[in-house]
């Protein structure tokens, strides 16, 4: 059983209230958005990411026959509910911003329109997906900030909270500008690079590390990466310069070394300085051992001559931030706008446009959030991707939503490109949004 | 495609040297051990979780002729591993702590025992597994312990790092001591009890706060459990009372209300009166938003009137520790013991027992690693579960693990049933295994 497709891999009170509403005749259009509330402390901005999921999952929306059985058994069910599942198919519009998009707190990145009971059924997993792969490119995009060019692959896979955190986080961090990922699925199904050296493990295994270097060296002769930290970095680094000669006569280069513990970049600068007298100065230096955004910076502030680094569990687990104050909230039910007025949680009604505004020299300058039949200057950045349960358009390549935050990191103003929180980019409520809210209070 | 099945959920190191093992004829007997390296900050001990998925995923292991096709596109691989991959079947030996264990640092939890290809290449997804659920057992015990009885739903699926995270969250936290969950999927599939009240759209989608609890009540007559904090908790408290009089006539009763924002104590005192002085004494009281184990003991602590708990986020991300400084690694090749000596990550070698000893009125007193060899008072924690790729015996069922958890509970001394960390357990290192260790540096 793939629990990824499985249209229980919802709450339950999904179902019951599907079942209300079936039972209210209440199957008129709803509209809901996704959005998230406020940024984490050491946040300054998200990206959008898990759209092509979202997408693929309303597209593949049904119900199996055992499922189904299952659900009878329970004896929870009318047969009202259990009738209308057997048939499930999402039928709604869906509008969101592109997968790569930079947005900021309270701008929804994602509006479904359904017949109510459809729409409500989907959110568990619409907010399941939204929230984990925008919370890991808008980690990851953090690390790819502060690394001055510098690839960062995910290592992340063994510490990521199951399968499809480990695949969509390699995803996800590809997306937001890391060069590829360990993880092989990764790149069967997403067509990520991949990218791998050796454990510690293989040098134990041998009697002698110099051995160890070597097997490891004919049987991958194009991607000699050597792990050096086993027992001694500086010795090994000596033996890989004396096991280099031996190796450039069957043709076979160093590619590099990897370093996974201890103080990196003195031991980057040693290793460097022994490969280097070594005759080695073509050999890269790969880092890894519990980095994240702020080690990274400051190894690259300090100069340590470290060409590529891996990160994991920090990226993988978005460690200081792991979830999101995300919500799919109800704006709008048989055409009457309505809002959640919850203590600390309230939100704004309606249907809802994101206008990007831009300096004159091409840096964000601030959004404005507005109704939806409200024009303002600037760039929508919500646009329509699903018509009635049909995909308009397939999601570009992975590699051109890449590009795209690429591009608009060149846009971020300076202070959003620290690591430490400055003050928030400007996010207005537009004029006629303020008035749609009010009208709403008032109707209640 | 089923991510959660894929022997290509590894790191491509994995293949990389499992291809160079394959190349120098190094297929001798290997041993790997699984172990957490210390407590998180707000830890004191572990529950062991995973096993069950740890031996299906061994018990399954195969590759794909979808998969072999294009590990062979990739032309990173030589045909020796390819033919190696084609015929893959885990034939290896796995000794464990049954889950549900409680352990502490550098205490073993899995070991390995298969030729070193086959222990090497399945290290990924064993941590991967093993730390997921472990940190969630871990995390989920301490609301368990300050719950002071009252049930505690899981309530994280949409904030779960994916599908299988939400899946596996929802098992290690009943495991642990938890009522049940909110994930139907997890009902159908491990057998878990299954929860749910209303959501806020479901009162908002009615015109009117009482429609919207009469038509749910009606939905679920045996399960009424409302929502009232959509708007102003008090007055739906009011609004609640006002219709079970209605409801009673037509046999329905008011299970319960939920309260999801603001002071939770406060709004719980008031609500309570509000139902006692209404007629409705037996309803009980449901709280969430944002609970962790922390506000549960304050709430629990203030006697705030609150019948049972639901938590999300925190539980299923393990908010504080995200991530466990777990590791599997290699103790013995070819009957040799090693270790490694990595600056802040060096081992003790060789296959080992954990021997748990208990005060005279069956407390947990401390515990002993040492060698495999070495005999000790007390009782030994890993067991056989899987011999030749075969697995002894299925695992039990959940409730019973979830029945030992619960007992060891009253084992535990006062100090470790605490939010905050106090003296750490004393887990001994044998003279054996200090004995070994000596013995395996001298030979480097």
């Amino acid at each position: 059983m793939n629990p990824s497709t499985s249209a229980l891999l919802t709450d339950l009170y999904q179902l019951t209230m599907v079942q209300a509403y079936l039972d209210q005749e209440m199957e008129e259009e709803a509209v809901f958005e996704f959005f998230v509330r406020r940024l984490p402390p050491n946040r300054q901005f998200f990206i959008a990411a898990g759209l092509e999921q979202v997408l693929v999952f309303l597209s593949d929306l049904h119900i199996t026959s055992e499922e189904l059985t299952w659900l009878e058994q329970t004896g929870r069910f009318s047969s009202r509910l259990l009738r209308y599942l057997e048939t499930l198919r999402f039928t709604g519009d869906v509008d969101a911003m592109p997968e790569g998009t930079l947005f900021f707190p309270n701008e929804p990145i994602l509006r479904v329109v359904a017949p109510m009971p459809l729409a409500q059924l989907v959110e568990t997993r619409i907010m399941n997906l939204l929230n984990f792969q925008t919370m890991i490119a808008s980690k990851a995009a953090r690390s790819v900030l502060v690394a001055g060019g510098k690839p960062i692959i995910d290592f992340g896979l063994r510490r990521a909270h199951g399968a499809e955190a480990g695949l969509l986080a390699a995803r996800a961090s590809y997306l937001a500008g890391f060069a590829g990922t360990a993880t092989v699925l990764a790149g069967m199904q997403y067509g990520i690079p991949i990218y791998g050296t050796m454990a510690h493990s293989f040098v134990q295994a041998h009697k002698d590390e110099t051995a160890a270097f070597e097997h490891f060296a004919h049987a991958q002769p194009h991607n000699v990466t050597l792990l050096i930290d086993t027992y001694d970095t500086e010795a090994a680094a000596h033996r890989v310069v004396a096991l280099a000669p031996a190796l450039k006569r069957k043709r076979i280069s160093v590619k590099g070394v990897r370093l996974d513990s201890g103080d990196l970049a003195d031991h980057a600068r040693k290793v460097r300085r022994i490969l280097d007298e070594g005759g080695l100065q073509q050999a890269e230096i790969l880092a890894s051992g519990n980095l994240d955004e702020y080690r990274l910076q400051t190894l690259v502030a300090t100069g340590a001559p470290i060409d590529s680094f891996a990160v994991g569990t920090a990226m993988t687990t978005s460690s200081d931030a792991p979830s999101l104050d995300c919500a799919y909230k109800l704006q709008e039910y048989a055409g009457r706008p309505c809002r959640k007025r919850s203590e600390g949680k309230a939100t704004w009604p309606g249907r809802k446009q994101v206008y990007r505004r831009y300096t004159d020299d091409r840096h964000l300058d601030h959004d404005v959030v507005t109704t939806l039949t409200d024009q303002q200057p600037g760039a929508p950045l919500l646009q329509p991707v699903m018509k009635a349960g049909l995909r308009l358009a397939p999601s570009p390549p992975l590699q051109e939503i890449r590009h795209q935050v690429h591009s608009q990191f060149a846009q971020l103003p300076d202070q959003l490109r620290r690591l430490e929180a400055g003050a928030p980019y400007e996010v207005r409520i537009s004029q006629a949004l303020r008035t749609l809210a009010e009208r709403v209070d008032q109707c209640l």
